[in-house]
């Protein structure tokens, strides 16, 4: 049975990232270029190759509109991600707007789809696409939100920094509403908590 | 050296309780009895030890006035806290509190202290107390958040439950601002993940 998986890099305040992201801050005010959340990627690899790979292993991804782009409104059709010209997904890629704009196929495996259909849309989408593999949820907080108030997310895999942002932003799991899960595992080096909890 | 812990039982949303705390709900609206949070302490003791040793061996301990009693105001005299006459922390307690109080010695080698000078007096009074021991900061969440932004704590054991509580309530890091912590270590058990930070 293939699965819906989510990973996300959160602070200890639960936040990913701060308000009004942009091309100069893609993490927001008070976040910058999310070095604190996201040091043991860059810096500490070597220490997380398995945590790594499984956030790319799926067979297809969804992600929110403001992940894929710091736009808003209609497309900038000159806008191809934040990736480069091969995104780490090698495989199709959902992205949820209310802007429709045509397929835009990347180096390596990577499609950008633009789904206007919503969630549950862009889900059946990315599960046919994925075939016998799973579907990763990309994020940001506000689509993974959405993800877990609909009760669609199988295993989520939080990535805890031991920083507090003590910023505004879009926090993990507000208006999720109470859920109850299930604690898989957790591993933990000094610059990350790697916490895997189950529905 | 000694050292300033503090244990804190938490949601995923990083919440210890909700809002209205009473004896009827002593953890608040849509918390009530906190058993989504603490089940890990009742049902499952045998696993959690260590983790349940560390929460009761400081020397001396803080705690906020609705820690320690659910009313506010003057004090009603007949109050003895929620443990009963014999509790947990065998060892002197000391309250913030705007309102006076002669100690209460309760058995066991628990005394409650009401200390009106703030935090850093409470402090002050739990060190000398403790000795060569650690000092605890006991709860709850806006007391801790308070020696937190005053960067008092040494050593921040969180025991995150596996659950959303989704209500409104105090959050733990509400209002401390931006901290780089380091994680020490993380244990996953499916009812608890027990976090250990340090300054």
């Amino acid at each position: 049975m293939t699965q819906v998986t989510c990973d996300l890099g959160i602070s200890l305040d639960g936040l990913s990232a701060g308000v009004n992201q942009s091309l100069d801050q893609p993490f927001g005010d008070g976040v910058g270029d999310g070095e604190q959340l996201h040091a043991w990627m860059f810096e500490h690899a070597a220490d997380h190759q398995a945590e790594l790979a499984a956030i790319t292993a799926a067979g297809a991804f969804v992600m929110g509109r403001h992940m894929f782009t710091p736009g808003r409104g209609a497309w900038d059709l000159a806008w191809r991600g934040w990736w480069g010209e091969d995104p780490p997904y090698h495989a199709p890629v959902f992205v949820l707007t209310h802007h429709e704009r045509e397929p835009l196929p990347m180096s390596g495996g990577t499609t950008f789809h633009f789904v206007t259909g919503g969630v549950s849309e862009a889900l059946r989408q990315a599960r046919e696409a994925a075939g016998d593999r799973d579907v990763a949820v990309a994020g940001g907080a506000t689509t993974i939100n959405q993800f877990l108030a609909a009760d669609l997310i199988d295993e989520l895999r939080l990535h805890v920094a031991p920083v507090v942002l003590g910023v505004e932003g879009v926090r993990l799991f507000d208006g999720v509403g109470p859920r109850r899960l299930r604690t898989v595992s957790a591993r933990a080096t000094p610059e990350v908590t790697h916490l895997v909890l189950r529905r």
